[in-house]
């Protein structure tokens, strides 16, 4: 199995590194200094496959990288980690563009959002790097159990290799996710990154978050 | 049953129309001239219920009107219309605000979307009328039946008015949608809007443009 490196340490970090140790991976979880109380708690609390470090650390480590941050600040995450520590490795992102400073709900960032994505932004960063985009379209107890949501639902993948995507299914079938339509390239990002809108309304209509798409057909 | 005002003469327009007329409803369909070749060939093809006129004619003759304009000029179809003639009335907007001067696929206009949206840009030109955004999200032919995407798909619905809402439910309910998300008020079609992209993407990826969104909870 590969070894994973999980950059963030917020709620989403913190479920998918925990998963991913469940299912039997090496995973280390990557901050911005080495001594940071969420990544320590969250390595003893997972046991000896469980490390911390900082975001270079975990790049280096990760032979697989999954993207936990904010979307604000995603992008100097893999510059402090060192882009060419990424060169070669399979980077699932899962971070969202949004844009908290006009109010609630958020919007997305405008820059990275319609015309662009956060997932090619990240991708020209590192283009030595194979970006998936997936799992960023429902909430983080739902990305490791599609069955959270209370049926089969649907996941979209975006990249521009089909290595790399690969690499990504089987872990999305690990999370239990069977229904799975790749987009296409990158810039498919797009339309996963501007579900958030429906995604935070449905959620405010309903009160419920533990809900996905399905793609009827 | 209300009288019916259709605005547009494309595709969108002539199925929801033929639609409504086979429902039992008298519809107009309503264009820039009172002479449109288009209009006036759905007349003759959908019998006595069915007429034709300009836009001016659509929204005085319609208690119930139907966007089904392309998005870049519906707000100028509402000024040619007069927007005094919609005081009151319930108008089910199914336009999209795309952008096709980016290339394809097409983009949202971006005045028009993220934080704002085509639906409160005519509620705001239409003070005293009902804008209710639904529809917009799926093919025309699987608005008119939700079963043409082979299930039971769940469709949105954003406006002010509970009582155009409850309106435009019964309809719905006609064209076979049964799921039906009420995400409130008109600034909630921002995210319905926004759905645009990934359904561009999902058809392009499928090849299947029977489908439609379903929100598994």
């Amino acid at each position: 199995m590969k070894k994973i490196g999980v950059l963030g340490t917020g709620m989403v970090g913190n479920t998918i590194g925990t998963k991913l140790v469940q299912l039997g991976y090496e995973v280390i979880m990557g901050s911005r200094t080495a001594t940071n109380e969420k990544a320590i708690a969250w390595k003893e609390a997972n046991g000896e496959k469980a490390s911390a470090g900082t975001f270079e650390d975990a790049a280096k480590f990760g032979e697989i990288i999954f993207n936990c941050t904010k979307g604000e600040v995603a992008l100097d995450v893999f510059k402090m980690a060192g882009p060419e520590n990424f060169d070669g490795k399979t980077i699932i992102d899962i971070a969202n563009p949004l844009d908290f400073s006009q109010g609630m709900p958020p919007s997305l960032i405008p820059q990275y959002s319609n015309t662009n994505s956060l997932g090619e932004e990240i991708q020209k960063l590192l283009p030595k790097a194979n970006v998936v985009k997936t799992l960023n379209i429902v909430n983080c107890e739902v990305m490791v159990d599609a069955k959270k949501s209370g049926g089969d639902p649907t996941m979209f993948m975006s990249g521009n290799s089909a290595e790399a995507k690969a690499e990504v299914k089987a872990i999305l079938n690990q999370f239990n996710w069977n229904d799975i339509i790749d987009l296409g390239d990158i810039t498919t990002a797009r339309g996963t990154e501007m579900l958030l809108p429906i995604w935070l309304r449905t959620w405010m209509a309903t009160g419920n978050g533990y809900f996905a798409f399905k793609i009827v057909q």
